[in-house]
């Protein structure tokens, strides 16, 4: 079975800095996705079809990045309902606390999985544990990668305090 | 020349017992309105076609009502070059802030004119104020309205502190 | 194939009344689930035991409600690659915030999918969501509870403002 | 019927090169406006007398843009039944949260449609639309702009993912 | 020498629950003083005459009670250099965050003496130390009410632990 | 009779390039002062003492300038009934919402009145506004000074916009 | 040798409801104590005083209880080198938000170790714990309660699910 | 008898910069510790395991630094009952409120001493500040470093302002 796509949706360009590090995520743990520029406020009916059609193409879950009045991942899960995952970036009011709280305090009946802000990498590795649901090889590559990770800060600590 | 309607829309029927002062408030200014429910994340196509349709049905501005991760405004301002007065509900996060932020901090090139928390009555009066740019009559209405207002304070202060 | 089951856990029983719309919302998908009271500062060991055999145990998601410095959906990513839901639980300093961001404001490399406050019910549908991405029926499922969503709102406003 | 002007006030000086931005857009659309310094706490009779004589001198609407304790605009709105719209500043506390609160938080009867923290370019949509409401020449250029806009995001996407 | 008076002015008569504290303080000390109802947004006109009268009318310091967008502070701060008060109310958003921003967040100038939220028993007390700069008398009186104050705590300490 | 002094205290010397300010402006309006460095947690019985002094020294107010948990207003308030005045200032957390917190929610009985963040200059002008209840020829050239303020305005809106 | 007593001082006898907490824990502890009301504001010669006697008069550590401004912890903290822990209490602005702030943004030279909003048995358990680093016993018995909370939860996991 | 040791734990490397205060001020102190980095989320087994030996292993008190969702004090004092710091550090959202009440907000039964945001050299000196409860001759060596800190700002008085 061919393992399904993620979709990595950006409010902005100006996010890609920030959000490029899902993809890079992504080709680490080597799960197919597609990057698009698609703003819930500016091009609304295109972020409506392409989320109608995501099943249907081939994907299995939906990264969404914005700032501010960030509305992209809601307006992206009022009309899938594959899981969609928003990132609310910095940069707007209080730090992002606006993105935050308009990616996250979804009514009810229309969930968004919030990362942090600015979270690209975990949104990537979220995605990834919920295609690695029907998936062995590729929880073990996220088992393999928290490994990795614990070891990295053995290193750091041996690194800064000696052994 | 007709008076132009406004929209009175509502993110959820729970709204209501808060959003019907601006109907109230724009029945004593006769001003025709049309109040509907419509959910930016639970019904996206029928906002998005009311939105698309609303100039040409004879609509001279639309209010929206919606909290927690308030979409409904900035979901409607995309549908639209009419101008869009969001009301963000309370009863969120942090007293309503999450709406607030949500509704009020649009990207560059959608506005949405925010008023108060709960803010119905002033939502309904920043609509009148819109069509009396060119509405003589109306703007005498609303000027008179302001005049009741100063009366009602010296009547209050008379009550509390005598003459 | 069996459908693999969502843990739903609570930080402390009086999480009870709110995290409940969770499991009613499962059984209603007829995704099947266990509940279960772990606290990630009261009983450290349970939680993290339960989080490393969570995958072997035929789970395949795992729900997390807690309040105040809401560690628990942490404390279990921390101890698995499950996908992680948490639910931040109002209640503590400024309406729950602190909750809301104890829980999404992982650091990179453990991500942990933050909902609403209080949002035990889209806690349930994105579990549900993550399963469904290679569960049609479940799909199916998710899609019919939508269209019966949108169709109580045009209830709801027929009642309102009649037809 | 002559097009009427927008009022494009400061609190201060130093908040022209965020709010130069209204002014070009306005340009933009062929809107004519005059733009001044007013304060609301330092030359508290001038703004008076402005707002009080802005509907008769052609006005209109007004764009009022300050910060921190922001009341220009809620000064304005007191002495004029035009539509003021209010441009809160950044730069005081809580990244401008002081400006937003004191712009958006009018008390009933007074409303002030307030756009994002620095929305200078918003502001002048803002008041475009709404001048445009009996101006069917300014919503064409309106629909138009909003048409550049989303080509515009198609061009970038295609700069940055290619086609 | 006359004692000066002070000025209680309320944005709204709903303010005078809280707000008699202060006018009972005064009373304590003897401290003339005049309560009015004045509106920085519904009565603008009769607000800025009092402050620019209140030097010429006997009054030695202003105190002023809003909530929200509390701007009648500055608004009387704007038209007199007597010493303004400001007491920030309850009740908007965040508890009356909204409120202290617009009062204590004045611009370089024009200066308002901001007290606690609903802090009206200290407006008055602030207002009688102003006074008592130069009233050796009414020096005395505060003094004796620090003094009452502390044993009244050793009173309640007695009550509660005993001796 | 000699004019009261003003005392300008910093919790600390790093405090000093904001706070300089308040002593120009006494400056300029020929009022005398005396400004040190006393902490409240760092040297509390000084500053307990100063403040018990102060009205016999012959100081009309003291300013206190602290940042953090500003602890010094409410110290030096605690130990006279002289106006104290308080200057949060930016730098702790939130921008400072620590020390504007810490500063203006005094409990009852003991009033500081809180200035802007930062408010270096409106401290000083709040100061001689209570030292000029009694002292015309101050209250004079506070006068004064607002007229300059309302003059340059004028001035840099010729230089912006021309005539 | 004896054990050294624990201070539980409140800012205000309406704390009382809240703080009995901590002494009823420190009973059950069998840690000796003193509970008095003590004011940073309203006696701070008591407070001090308080303060610089504490090691010589048996104490081990002081829990500080106090709203708002909550300057009670630091004020004492100012006066002793025995740890200091303060209770932010809820009640003041942003559900104690500026108790919060104002006891645990001390400046560096003088902490105050800071636990939860209202949080009594918390402070009480933490002076424990600091007693135990010399008293075995005392941290058995801290061990034991562990133990039993731990099987409370176990219990009401029992009574909400079945084993 | 010999002093026992303080644990430093970073949840970072990162935090090392700021964390370091900490080390340097318990050497001056000759107060013994050691530092590790021991992340709640990337090596939560070590964490654990850490907490669950430090008293058995010569420690007297654990003080742990990490930002953002800050669970790493949270985690060892759930595996420990000797008193733990944390210290919050800035740099996630808001400033590192984020932190602060994640460190903070910490149930009814597991408490966490906490110092101010990036608070190293205040944690160190309440650790101190612990161990001296038994330890006159460390006792002392605080009360020396409070003489010292009062005679370096009174040598700082002297260079601002002159004797």
């Amino acid at each position: 079975m061919e393992r399904k796509k993620v979709a990595v949706l950006l409010g902005s360009d100006s996010d890609w800095p920030v959000v490029k590090a899902a993809c890079e995520t992504l080709e680490t743990l080597s799960v197919p996705y597609e990057a698009h520029i698609l703003s819930a406020h500016r091009t609304p009916d295109k972020a409506a079809a392409f989320a109608k059609g995501a099943r249907a193409n081939g994907f299995g879950a939906v990264i969404c990045a914005a700032g501010m009045a960030a509305h992209l991942a809601g307006a992206i899960a009022a009309n899938t309902t594959l899981p969609v995952i928003g990132i609310p970036m910095k940069g707007g009011a209080l730090d992002g606390l606006d993105a935050l709280l308009a990616t996250v305090q979804m009514p009810s009946g229309i969930p968004v999985a919030t990362v942090s802000l600015n979270g690209a990498k975990n949104a990537a590795l979220l995605a990834a544990e919920m295609l690695a649901i029907s998936d062995e090889n590729l929880a073990e590559k996220l088992d393999q990668m928290r490994a990795d990770m614990a070891r990295q800060i053995e290193e750091k600590e041996k690194k800064l305090f000696g052994e």
